[in-house]
């Protein structure tokens, strides 16, 4: 995927009503007059969003010219899964350094602790 | 977080270079200037994506008012990891259910063979 594309998906999941579409259709697929009933928004403003979601790749549409139902696409949000690896193993690192140090720390007031006991 | 700090670490993820600084930082903490050369982007431009960055809960900047030196801040990407275990559940779940169905058509070819003996 472009650079491109990974921006799109970004700025199209930066919308809170497009990240509650896509957790309705993580239900399964579904028409737009039933996406639309519990957003109390019209039919073109739902519309609107799901062309962002396709344009996007995080959604596709069926063949069905009468229903068009809307299904979850995988790609570009496994994309993102796929980006974030990179600072997964940054946070993973931070925490084994924070342990190291924990454990340093430990150690030492157990020698203080020790020595505590010798000087009584 | 708030659904408006998760939309604001989208949005600030949707540019590709505010990408390209967060890979940056993931490599070490480092000055504004440092990370203007690479980009070949002016002091203040650089700045603007960093203000975003900042916002958005993304990156952290040092105290040192001469240098404030710049640090990934991994609580926004973990939310983001967060927000994505929901779909990654539903692809997992997706490939399950394509490895069972070929588990069956092999079945089922095994059978169409075993006859395609017999009925020779």
């Amino acid at each position: 995927m472009s650079a491109d594309r990974l921006s799109a998906t970004f700025s199209a999941l930066s919308d809170p009503t497009r990240r509650a579409i896509l957790a309705r259709l993580a239900l399964g697929e579904t028409t737009v007059s039933e996406l639309a009933k519990p957003f109390k928004m019209s039919g073109p403003a739902v519309s609107k969003h799901l062309k962002v979601l396709e344009r996007a790749g995080l959604i596709e549409r069926g063949r069905d010219a009468q229903r068009r139902p809307c299904r979850i696409a995988t790609g570009a949000l496994k994309t993102v899964d796929h980006w974030l690896e990179t600072y997964r193993r940054l946070w993973d690192e931070r925490l084994d350094r924070l342990e190291l140090y924990l454990q340093q720390v430990q150690a030492q007031q157990k020698k203080g602790k020790g020595r505590g006991r010798h000087d009584r």
